[in-house]
């Protein structure tokens, strides 16, 4: 397995292709705009070699039976599911953001290895096969794998096909004897830049005339005609900056759009090309996996919230008792998103790949939490530690050293710590509840809506239904006829 | 194992030592006040040897390997304790209110299976062996034991030896060779109208001073100067009178005073007597298994009122997508407290002494949304049903049944069902969100304070506070001094 | 003005025509079953000739320039609404529950006054008079006036022509020259037993077709033809029984069936008969300042379970403060719905008619808190009152004065303070929050939907969006055709 | 009275004193750091010449008669209260985000008219006639004024005199004939840049040996040995950039540090100078209307949000109907700030001074309110409008108009309508949830926690607990002690 060292050379070695404020990032691991994703990124390779760390990092390859990097491995258990929820907890902790160009990676290699193979089985094709020796490969390479589902999708009341532009979805554009030809987009995804190759889903609500956007791919990240552009975030440009106004240097997030034009895509790559019907259930395959242990990333946020307001409470020479109700809330929250996670995680089911998947209901559940409890904890957070962390209000890293004025803005910072701890700890509450390491938790893995929708279709009213006239021993059977308003 | 009949004839069999309204009950089994309640434990016999809930219901002794009761059995594993979650869901679905003659009892067994362990091991009693003895024929008898926790404890502020009245909290007045004499009161008991035995926990709180009051020991229910006295309940005159004003003949909720007048407790069945400084872990022992379960419990409430409210909607000729929206709520918020109730379970530890003891930070946890969600979900349900069933705002079943105006008042409850069928859902919505189906979630199994309080003493902010330093680099060293306000 | 003797007087002279448990009650006053709300409402007399209240329970008539019982005058300026939403928070604290046999008659005729105002000036009716003539008429005699809305409805799906039976809303049969003859029935009417006469109103969403249900009127409540039944309410077999069990004298709620077996109306009480366009604008006219009012209401049931529960609290031997953020979010609910009753009602506009009409966005906005905020405020007053109080888990009056056993209750029921003392928080407890005392604010005036429905037709969407396109300069028009799905 | 172009006029006249990212800003009108608040602040003026919004920005002076802007008025009956809620939400509609350079000044005017008023009838001091003649020449001119309060203040646990640096609050060093000598700093102060004055107000919790911090006064914001550092905000650095990914140019806000290096306050511009014990009642003066009126600010956001979301909801070719229970939602959020501040507002009482004072408690609830609610509608607004615009995930300007790959981001950022107008929309909502335009209200105007310490401090428990006492007819005194834990 490789180290944090070997793993950066592996980025610098490939190709440059991606952009951001119109210039082309030479060198991922040093350029200001992806270099923090990128530590954040090489702590997951510290992790594996850390005694303390290791268990969760690491297990035995189902392909192999060698040590790989959980992130490359298939999930066979409930103890691998909790080890999942566990594992993104901690590096949330370790890098006080999002490593998503990992998590992505692996719930679409565990989603396309159950769904290739129910497709060999009914369809004859030999994608398990593919995917099977592409991993096995990844693994022995110890490579970094992000996911891309998203598609920029146009005008959401039309299918792909409807479209005026057919583009609005990634397709196929031509089918050769040694591979295919995509071209579209995929948007919003979370690092690439830290990537070694992206892994790519299928949308959903495909029929028929829609096959060509059923697809399913692994590229390496520089291949030949993608073009990836970042997107900004909060307070980015901060990161072009000196000094600790982005005050983490060892965690950061991206999220790009990357531009298909007409990529080539090798045979032996491909893991999903027209099947359709096949399209819903290996996103249902992904977003079980990832809806469960989303809430141990969520914990994580909260865990760094917890810390940095009760740090900034002592800073302000308060005792945090005095905010107990509030911090006992914030672990409420925290520990509410990770025990569903564990929950869904532990009560799920075997596919027949060998794929342990969660349950349906709680995963769902769990998203929506997750969509929900993180803001109640942001503004906890935001009400501890007053209002110099609310919006961030205090002046920058570069006018608290001016020679000028600089000793004077230090001197009114100051409370029960020195006037740049307090700085430090302000922008970290910032940065944590709207700056530049915020995660898109709402949003990320599919909406709370989405979740929603799939908590009714996994929920049957008749069953409640019948509980409750059994109970009164009513046999009336009450059917509302569907009418027209 | 016992069938329904045959517990209900071992109840026919006991002494009347049970009050309601200044009348002694002399059959428990048919008197109006106990009926119902003793209709729902029996269908834990009936489940028990159901193929559909046989799993769920029984398992392996540990002690000799025969099908027992799960009631009666050690909790072993996660996989036990996902069962007992289970188990509490299916119980309440079953019987539409609390069982509650069993699991307080059930939990006791196993909190006081892993503190007379600990005892033995530390001071050299022999507790542990007279707990298994008497287990061992408790399993074989498959008696049913409720549990009793809280005394009466007066003056809040006060411990027991500083009350003006010693009585206050259940104690010890007399030590003999063969046995102990108590006196006291143990107040608020679920279910024993229902129950062969009743097991005794003690208290916490108590120094060397107190430790007569530190005390443990299963009695028969019907023992010697033993005067139970059952509470009110909300409506409960309505099952003395006929008809469906209470719908729910299946099962029932009964609360106890127990009166302790000076009561012998021969010596093998008393497994704590004065070792006050276990006092606090027996209850610790029993409060995780208890609020880590107790989940499934009000997931298994939240699905009637889900049924009992969408079937109220389609009475009254609405589909139920209509309120969609809420029933989706209520469905996260039935799953949340399952869900969290699995996952305190699952990430447990393992007691010397063979007991699976849940996790003590996601079962307070779960204390508190036990005590929030399912106010929410009556809310709701109460919301979906209209104002019939808000307040049970309908006449009397003996005024629907009036020969002057009844047949009116049916002709107007009618909607798109009889006028009858709706008047049952509207008197269930009314018994299970404020009549006398509902159980004391709020504070059984101990308060949601109490839970808040054992959540900051098992979490370290020291912890979450190096996350964010490090995170930022910190190295100042932050202290608060206490001071006097 | 009456005195509540002479009020209470009215009544005894009045014929019987009120059914419970298929009793003709034959006097209201004395009756266990109506006496309570009687003395709710006697208060009303009492607090208008009490210095401390007079200036809140009395005006000016705006017809003869009379003193007048608030309840029967015309609310005709920001002023009187202020005063409306302090005397709905009086009365409850005053009574401990709903004087509804008033501040629905109240609304009714304040809704009509406008309505026949307005259908007097379109379609040249004379009901403008003949309401003026009774209001005149009504004050001199100082008599209590509930209000009827609800009809029974049967199938929500249908409109009341299309229902199979005619019956299901009320209805003129019959049109003579001097009156009119309906049928059918309006249900959980409020304090009816505590009313000299009853205002109906009619309902909504008729057309053309239903015409004959678009009637409005009024009638001594002992009218010929009408029966009356009264509906159960939680724990009403208890206001039989003697003692403290129904812990409060001097207040009682009660909701009944009206049914209306072929009713003759003379012609100068109808003030609305066959004018279907109307029925809306009454009704609409009726729920401002209710839906305003109410707020105060709800306020006043907050101030008592404050009140209770801290009194528990002391009763425990703990201080409140202990509850400080529990108090202070009860505090925090009971002056929000107050509060926005009052914003409503000042932010209203006068009718022609001389009626000021609240704002419709901030009482419906009022009702959806109304529907809310009460639940949350009884959760916590259940949360400090602990589990003797949170299902009223204690022996019956009965039992706690038994010879037997009665002293032993006492003894453990004591606290700081006495048992009985004790005994009778929790039961005031009890009925605020799930016995006989809890009014219906959920539905009460209408569900929360409907009051969502009308935030809804009451907001623009458009203005909202212009907002945010002129800020960030947007031009290009964005719409979404309709589309079936 | 002046126009937008006459205000910017006087900026301009000004000396420098303010610095941002260690650069003096010559001239605060066209500089990109504050320019957009000079922007947001001249609207002002339009808008008081605007027949639409005339009555709300204008009122006649109760010194001279004359119209002036409200801004400048001291309030002197509810419907002046009303005006000032409704102002605060034009505002933020007109300009997105805050005008703080005005309203913190104007509640400062009002609290401090009648403090001097109180000061000169107790102490025999004649400030109130200096603030009287100031505010009679401030009106004359038309001049802007922002609002100073907080004091870096150190150790929280501390007074300003037991710190170990004597400066963390603001305090006279010097008192001379002609005036007094400052130093220290205020901090946070929002809108300095686009003030002619600063209205200086004292702190709290001052006691005698404190009576050195115990001062207010006001100043040309260009006074001598005053320097002010602008804080930063989140994405402040966009307001250097070219095109939208700041989105709006017509509004604006700055918080600023200022500091005070021994300035000297001429004597008629000192309206408390050592007057310790009305330090408190000055900030009570402020904080009543202020918690009030904030109510219609953050209503003022919410329009903009459910605006800014609906919007989005079109542009990706969604009905607003789909999240119609969401926009309900975010309106109820809305109407509930706006209608608790007028409630507030008409609660109030009047000061001798002519100074309509709010009521205290309702401001506080409302208070309460600001720091929760919008919250939950940025969540909203958020979730509504998809992962675009949860972090303003899509690449910047400079990029959407590269001439490499502009062109594809344009074509994937389509919807229902240009990728552009799309772009516009989403970062108009991350500004608006997490960007520069969010505005302080946790903490402005003073913590959610200090107004709950009022609402405790004006809320009499034992005046609840008669009411419960009284109904359930108790008599006996429940008292406890007060006992060291």
């Amino acid at each position: 397995m490789k180290t944090s060292k070997e793993y950066k050379q592996s980025l610098k070695e490939m190709k440059s292709n991606i952009y951001k404020f119109g210039e082309l990032i030479e060198d991922v691991t040093t350029h200001n705009a992806t270099k923090r994703t990128i530590e954040g990124h090489s702590q997951i390779f510290d992790a594996a070699q850390n005694d303390k760390y290791k268990d969760i990092l690491t297990t035995k390859s189902n392909i192999t039976g060698d040590d790989v990097s959980r992130y490359l491995s298939i999930i066979g258990s409930p103890e691998d599911m909790i080890a999942n929820v566990r594992m993104k907890r901690i590096m949330f902790n370790l890098t006080g953001t999002c490593t998503g160009g990992r998590c992505a990676g692996f719930n679409a290699i565990n989603a396309m290895w159950a769904t290739t193979y129910d497709m060999d089985k009914e369809l004859e094709t030999d994608y398990h096969i593919r995917i099977k020796k592409w991993l096995e490969n990844s693994q022995k390479n110890d490579i970094t794998i992000s996911g891309a589902l998203t598609d920029p999708k146009g005008d959401r009341s039309k299918s792909p096909t409807m479209q005026k532009d057919p583009d609005m979805s990634l397709h196929v554009i031509e089918k050769r004897e040694d591979g295919i030809v995509v071209r579209g987009a995929k948007i919003m995804i979370c690092g690439v830049a830290a990537a070694n190759e992206i892994f790519i889903m299928p949308g959903t609500g495909y029929k028929e005339v829609d096959k060509d956007y059923a697809i399913s791919f692994v590229i390496p990240r520089d291949i030949e005609n993608l073009t990836i552009v970042e997107t900004r975030r909060p307070s980015d440009m901060r990161e072009q900056e000196e000094g600790y106004d982005i005050p983490v240097d060892i965690g950061g997030i991206t999220q790009a759009y990357l531009l298909f034009e007409d990529v080539f895509i090798p045979k032996d790559r491909v893991f999903m090309c027209g099947e359709y019907s096949f399209a819903l259930k290996a996103v249902m395959n992904f977003i079980k996996p990832y809806r469960a242990a989303i809430g141990g990333c969520v914990a994580g946020q909260g865990d760094l919230m917890i810390g940095a307001s009760t740090l900034m409470a002592r800073a302000n020479g308060i005792l945090e008792k005095v905010f107990s109700e509030k911090i006992t809330q914030m672990i409420i929250n925290n520990e509410t998103t990770f025990g569903m996670g564990i929950a869904a995680g532990v009560l799920g089911r075997k596919h027949p790949s060998g794929v342990w998947i969660p349950d349906t209901l709680l995963s769902n559940v769990n998203k929506v939490h997750v969509a929900r409890l993180p803001y109640d904890t942001k503004r906890i957070a935001q009400d501890i530690a007053g209002g110099i962390a609310e919006t961030g209000c205090l002046p920058s890293y570069k006018d608290i050293n001016d020679p000028r004025y600089g000793d004077l803005l230090k001197k009114y910072l100051k409370a029960n710590c020195s006037g740049e701890t307090r700085a430090k700890i302000a922008r970290l509450i910032e940065w944590l509840t709207i700056g530049a390491g915020v995660p898109g938790c709402m949003h990320g893995g599919g909406s709370p809506d989405g979740a929603k929708m799939m908590i009714n279709l996994n929920s049957d009213i008749n069953h409640y239904i019948e509980l409750a006239k059994r109970l009164v021993n009513i046999k009336e059977d009450i059917k509302v006829e569907h009418r027209k308003k």
